[in-house]
């Protein structure tokens, strides 16, 4: 094993805390949110590991936490950046097993973040890969792949079918597919028609285009055929509340993102009360801390096994490199077709 | 026992199925939803009863319904009114224990209401009353009981503090006082300043004015203070919004009335993903479907016990007799300190 440098390129966070906008994840200028620097490599303690970054993605949730829009505070002059995929070139006391394993790991971007050439967390969140997950694969295997699991699971629980906005985006094409495996009856919602045949393709029994004037009756049908009880949401605007006004008794809107900046209107207060439907919201982070190991460990072999036999696999749009990030980022990202990768 | 007439005076309902309106209970003209009439007495079927009224009381509920915007649809013709009291005059079939008995009833208005001069209902929904219960008392024994009960239970196992809207309304004070007896810590919210002090001595331990504009700056504080997990709420409008979103960690909005017509438009979706919050409603029919009958009837026997010691009373405004309903009910309603009584 080669000696570590004493110091490393890094992205860090320009904001402290909590914005208190309510923006979305779009970015048109990632300079008013990150800097490139060069820090002090980590050094891991008890427990911990150091992690020499193969692939870092760009998650919708990297962009809220940037802006100061997440679950969780920023903290200035730290590396960004919640997931990737390295090699463990150091361990802390309790963690060397882990030394010279290729692991898909999440960072603590409070600390020390995966938009780095190196990045320092916890031996507990890293998950060894196998030698037929791919580098990209690897880099996206957690937060994406979990919340789909765990979010299908609520669905699958709650009926046959159930509804999924930002059907295109990664997230969304994991858990059409997933759902379709497992029997059920995804309905996706795209905002362009050339996903209409991609997404069914995918495994989606019904696509509804948003842009299409007739979308709300055409679910309205779709809702009474189907009895959908679950719309897993990743953008939260006026249309996921008409979406969510047309779904059956007992329907739940499960926000987990807030891709559309507009409030929504609540307009039917009563289906509240005599329809007994709900508005709740989805964390992978409240997950992992509410669902025992033994049933994450289940979850997680079931992932890494699909992504090894091809049953899902991560898209790639752009490969950036850290330096390139903060002048490249808001080009990448108008590209929808897969996610934004970072390299060393 | 007298023999009965062959015809009633009787408040029919003008309005058939659902409005599609959303306007909430404000009624500016009563002869827009409802006509006095004769119509013939009806005949109870087996285990059912007829029921001659003592007094019928004035809900929300039956306004909402009456305007179509309630959860169950209107009968066009059939007579309005969910609740009352009176005597059980005739009885079919397995009902005969009831005859004689003065009783609280639920009324269907699908098909034989409350504001008549008879009512027919099942047996299985009187309540035979003790001597020491009013007629008045009889006659709002069930409704609002019941789901300040079954609401302040669900408050009661979230934590220890929790907030009421509407809180001068019969049933805010009936769940104000319930609260306090409860070792519970109320937080009422009133719309005028000389209700502060009544509330108080009621048992509300913080009292919020909606007219004051730093109330929601002051909920802020009493909301870090006592960390209100629940939120009883028959108004639905966006400074309900701001008392949700000012809630901590876990809140949840439950409503169950639309007095506003206003519809709220939810500001912080993110509160749903990060702080596990959630709205949600509450409807008695709902309640009394999922509830076992053991259960039920402990509540009730509760209910009457407060009522017989003077624990709660019920606040008449207005008596209003049958025939002066359409003219007189807009003008009844009014009045806030009370319910509005409907008599024979």
């Amino acid at each position: 094993m080669t000696a570590l440098p004493q110091t490393m390129t890094a992205l860090l966070q320009k904001g402290d805390g909590y914005s208190g906008t309510a923006e979305g994840p779009a970015i048109t200028d990632a300079s008013r949110y990150l800097e490139t620097a060069e820090i002090p490599v980590p050094t891991p303690g008890p427990g911990q590991v150091l992690i020499r970054l193969r692939v870092a993605s760009v998650n919708p949730s990297d962009l809220h936490f940037i802006k100061g829009e997440y679950g969780q505070p920023r903290i200035k002059g730290t590396p960004a950046g919640f997931e990737g995929c390295g090699d463990v070139v150091a361990a802390g006391e309790g963690a060397e097993g882990l030394l010279g394993q290729r692991v898909s790991f999440v960072a603590s971007p409070g600390g020390s973040g995966a938009w780095a050439e190196y990045a320092m967390t916890e031996a507990m969140t890293c998950i060894p890969l196998r030698p037929d997950v791919s580098d990209d694969d690897g880099a996206a295997q957690i937060v994406n792949p979990l919340t789909a699991m765990a979010m299908v699971d609520i669905a699958r629980e709650a009926g046959d079918s159930f509804i999924i906005s930002a059907a295109t985006s990664q997230l969304g094409k994991l858990m059409t597919s997933l759902g379709r495996d497992l029997g059920l009856k995804p309905i996706a919602m795209v905002r362009r028609d050339n996903a209409v045949e991609p997404l069914k393709a995918l495994g989606a029994e019904e696509v509804l285009v948003t842009t299409d004037p007739e979308m709300i009756s055409k679910f309205v049908a779709i809702s009474k055929a189907l009895k959908p009880r679950v719309f897993l949401d990743a953008v939260s605007d006026q249309i996921s509340e008409q979406i969510f006004t047309a779904m059956p008794n007992g329907g739940r809107w499960i926000s987990y993102g807030k891709l559309s900046a507009e409030p929504p209107q609540l307009t039917q207060m009563g289906q509240f009360i005599f329809m007994g439907k709900r508005i709740e919201g989805f964390w992978l982070t409240s997950w992992m801390r509410s669902t025992p190991p033994a049933d994450q460990m289940r979850v997680i072999a079931e992932v890494q096994a699909r992504f090894a036999d091809g049953r899902w696999k991560t898209d790639v749009s752009t490969h950036l490199k850290l330096g390139d990030v903060v002048s490249g980022l808001p080009e990448a990202l108008k590209k929808t077709d897969g996610k934004v990768m970072i390299t060393p």
